[in-house]
């Protein structure tokens, strides 16, 4: 069985790539190659004009009574604990091409976290024998 | 280790349903099988009566200054995907026994793509020992 | 490879949590240990004053002429089927440390089915070699 633990990273809202980025950065401590997939709204926030701004929270965090983040939303350190994870190990991140094309991005446009594009295809062998998510 | 690539299909959003077939897809264009657990709003999109109609997206598309699908969320061929999932290889939709009952939807008004139904205990069996996804 | 079943389990809804717990109580009447990290909005729909009330559905839920649940989404029953599920088997439901400290929420205010805190790398090392998934 191989120890590379690979993401398929779709969702765009800081909560949920925090939450990509801390499983990255902790694999990447413990020596395990990580293979991460950007599609559609986290490819979108890769984007360089967007991938400082506030990306938001998940939907579930809008329900009545919902404690909030303490220091706020826009303080979820999701972009530094993804560059904190490619210093720490063997992280690669690879826009799909097939979601480039649905939205209309140029892969020239991504933030340079971004290593290079490719298809399920690439990303389905790189994962092979590893833990997989979708996050 | 199995090779057989699982996936919990709960999400009804045309994003992730096209998210979900791309995976299914690409591992059956590999030769694995594929095995496909509907639960919720994802076998609520494979209702005859619905299933050819716009799904709208996730939650997340609707952040301010996010990118949109270049001809429309209708234009996500995510049935298509799944229909050449089914044709390249061995994929398996089972509709969720126990979201049926949730939900009050009768299997027989469920498109055809849909193999059978199933609970948990038999969707966990065919999983043992491969990588599973929750989408 | 190991049988243990391990979930991050981040989102706060009742249709998300009801499914992690359905998996999760699946997994332990076949003698498989599951090991759950609660993040974020699974987190905080943990917190005892809020655990017995109404945790909402997933947005996807929203859509107009989607089913609804028949008996309402408050019935749908998924802490007792995480009680039910560490009756069954070896359940273990950690509290994220740091998403403890990103809502400000002090660990003695969950819901006593919590069994202890702790972080990534510990919920790492106990999936080691078997499934996981991201909810």
């Amino acid at each position: 069985m191989s120890d590379t633990l690979s993401i398929v990273l779709f969702s765009g809202t800081a909560d949920k790539l925090h939450a990509a980025a801390t499983l990255a950065a902790g694999a990447a401590a413990m020596d395990r190659p990580v293979n991460i997939l950007l599609q559609y709204w986290a490819l979108d926030a890769f984007r360089s004009e967007r991938v400082e701004t506030d990306q938001g929270l998940a939907f579930d965090a809008g329900a009545p009574g919902r404690s909030r983040p303490v220091a706020g939303a826009a303080s979820i350190p999701w972009l530094e604990t993804f560059r904190m994870a490619k210093e720490l190990g063997e992280v690669s991140i690879l826009a799909c091409a097939g979601s480039l094309e649905v939205l209309g991005i140029d892969a020239t446009t991504l933030d340079p976290l971004v290593d290079d594009s490719g298809g399920i295809a690439t990303f389905l062998m790189a994962a092979e024998g590893g833990q997989v998510l979708f996050i």
